[in-house]
């Protein structure tokens, strides 16, 4: 089997272009099959702004009404996508963007209303490797936005992070995967303010300790539950790091394993 | 040699979500390999007035400053192109979502500043192939947004219609290619008013005296050009007309040949 690299790039490379360029065209390196999985960033709501549509957050998360999934099929399929495309193009990278919808490659329900009607958000149903295979195995990286759909017609704005490990967990079958989160720190951390104070190895043992004791919350939970989901799930390395992990040995990183 | 049909659609469907669904429910049915190839519509300009960006025209034709080709990226290959795609998997057509930059499918050169600087308007240069054909022979139907992309990393807005003749013309190596234009009127009009005064054939000999007497002018003069363009350079066949021509024999529309 060969091995598959599914990396996931946050807001924060994709803000910077000169710090996206950079980690394009070191991607743009990577022999091995890869695919590429890129968030937001702060586009989607300063286009919101020039737009005067509100940006509505509860609990900290945004509210996918019609015209915010009409932003965010703008920024993230349209403008983040294709700019990210024509870049890895132009360093010799072939590359198609994909939402969820192209290749029927990600298929969505819409979240159940509980207490909070989330809107137009998707949470991953099933993965259709097939399209996916075929570029793979032509050496063309397919390039994913945070979007998926229902297979009614609908759109479904969906998290980015989620995506690169249901991705990792869907083509298992067809490669060794591997799944790397690429953020602008160096893993997961004991202090939040401290670069170094990096936990080198999460386990699905030491995990409930992490979270128990606070070490692991706010946004890097759900981070670290996708990783977690991902490696007891046919992925054979998780890593949460700074890009540069993916190409210098010596850098710094958390290691999720079983 | 399979057939191949390349389909363009221009704004008038777009504008309407009721016809657009009714030509994707029908093209759907349609088994050959195909290409699907969408004009913009009218939401480009919507969104530029909501965002206060100032269109900008010379001689009926849109300036692409580099705020119109984010929101021309933004509403063709983001907002448009994947709510067709969603559209087609709910009819069961499996179909991904292309800009020229994706697979480095179409190559273009900024247009040259003469008399006029269109901005970021591509000249298409070179199709290439190779995704699209993988694609294809896997039952997969690329839909494409008009825009292109110079393999330095700069996306350019191109013609929907020479889009669609140039993949006509580069993919005709591989597949007996069928261009069909699709638009509100029966084809090629004797008076612009009367729908029933359709030119039913349109070939290299007649169309200089059609160009001549004024009868084929303004807006169709492009795409009459691209019509004779790609019946030149090895398409098989070349249609003007409503898309039910694609579907009922009986449909009036004009055939341009050699």
């Amino acid at each position: 089997m060969q091995t598959l690299k599914v990396i996931k790039i946050g807001g924060n490379i994709i803000d910077n272009d000169d710090a996206l360029q950079q980690f394009l065209k070191d991607f743009a390196t990577i022999k091995a099959p890869k695919i590429l999985v890129h968030g937001g960033g702060k586009l989607a709501t300063k286009l919101a702004n020039q737009m005067q549509v509100e940006v509505k957050m509860i609990e900290g998360r945004r509210i996918t009404d019609v015209d915010t999934l009409d932003i965010i099929t703008m920024v993230y399929a349209g403008k983040i996508n294709k700019h990210i495309v024509a870049s890895l193009q132009a360093h010799n990278c072939n590359a198609i963007g994909f939402s969820g919808a192209d290749g029927n490659t990600i298929v969505s329900d819409k979240r159940p209303i509980n207490t909070i009607d989330y809107g137009f958000v998707g949470d991953v149903k099933q993965v259709n490797t097939e399209a996916l295979e075929v570029l793979l195995n032509n050496a063309i990286a397919p390039v994913f936005c945070a979007i998926t759909h229902d297979t009614n017609g609908q759109l479904l704005n969906t998290n980015a992070d989620t995506i690169a490990s249901e991705l990792a967990i869907g083509l298992s079958k067809l490669f060794k995967t591997e799944l790397y989160y690429c953020f602008e720190k160096n893993g997961v951390l004991k202090s939040i303010d401290d670069d170094n104070s990096v936990i080198t190895s999460i386990t699905t043992e030491n995990v409930k300790a992490l979270i128990s004791d606070g070490i692991i919350s706010d946004g890097m939970l759900p981070k670290v539950n996708n990783c977690i989901h991902a490696v007891s799930n046919h992925v054979q390395k998780v890593c949460i790091g700074k890009p540069s992990m993916l190409f210098d040995s010596n850098t710094k990183h958390t290691t999720i394993s079983k």
